[in-house]
């Protein structure tokens, strides 16, 4: 399994001429580093003074982000069985249950702007970037496999599923720039 | 070094209750991600008799990609030093390299779009949205820094250099993302 191998064992198959991992591995990789952050800025929250009035709800922020931290991670081993697996059902639904993942991930920044540690502001938009683009990602792999579904009803209403989040993505990622960049920037 | 250690154990140490690994980190390993995605995509059109005319420029693509996963590699773990060190010129330097590497990763990806096996054309959409993202991290944490430099023009001739390269990159992202999309959705 490539979560308990080395980070340069990892990068040397995913560069490869192997069958996988690929780019919807990584995706995960990349989506498990963007919880992962969404976590310790939560960490570095929960206990402050300061920050008391809003411990409950970071609490529950890190609860989330730790769940969804461990299925990134279990996505990055499921998309190479997947493609070794050759089912286009397969392909298809790691990838979009990634989608999905990132989508519920990169709600949990914006509160945690106001709520989470100011120190640790740039990982939130860290963060918020990396699931962003680890949604992107996916949705690619998302495309190529519904080429090859014969349903064209379920590949329709995917593709309309995956518009929608794409478009809420894209805008709370611009508007965690732009809030974080105005704190650290200020 | 975290770069023997496991996927999981960095991810631990990402999202627990300390001082370093953190966003700058986490970007530089986006980044090699990013590299391996485009040497992977190298590797499985080298060789092939229909891109045989494009040899000689994807093998110059392959070095420069397999450069820049070694050193996006090492800014893994050389973020984590200079975040120790507590010396600000380290912790500007070290995601300020960042942000330039990515700069040149995502110029490779256009090229690769015409020029590359057309199987693993998703891959390259995956490269150059994970080499923007992190570019658009590395940076958060270069302003975090410039903050705190006494040169005022040292600091105003980085944010120019930084917000020139951020236009470029994002151009080259969207671009190619609307390329490879067209390619695979048909």
């Amino acid at each position: 399994m490539y979560r308990d191998g080395s980070l340069n064992k990892y990068l040397n198959d995913l560069a490869a001429k192997l069958p996988a991992p690929g780019g919807g591995s990584a995706a995960a990789m990349n989506a498990a580093m963007g919880a992962a952050l969404i976590s310790m800025v939560a960490n570095f929250t929960i206990g402050k003074p300061k920050y008391s009035q809003f411990e409950i709800e970071v609490k529950d922020i890190l609860e989330k982000s730790e769940k969804l931290r461990q299925e990134f991670l279990n996505l990055v081993d499921l998309d190479v069985k997947a493609y070794q697996s050759k089912n286009i059902r397969d392909a298809l639904d790691v990838p979009f249950m990634l989608a999905r993942l990132c989508f519920e991930g990169i709600k949990l920044c914006p509160p945690l702007i106001a709520k989470g540690n100011v120190n640790l502001i740039s990982d939130v938009g860290v963060a918020a970037v990396f699931l962003e683009s680890a949604f992107a990602s996916a949705r690619f792999n998302i495309d190529i496999n519904l080429k090859s579904i014969d349903d064209k009803a379920l590949a329709g209403s995917i593709r309309k599923e995956l518009g929608r989040k794409a478009k809420t993505i894209k805008k709370i990622r611009e508007q965690t720039e732009v809030k974080v960049g105005k704190i650290i920037r200020g």
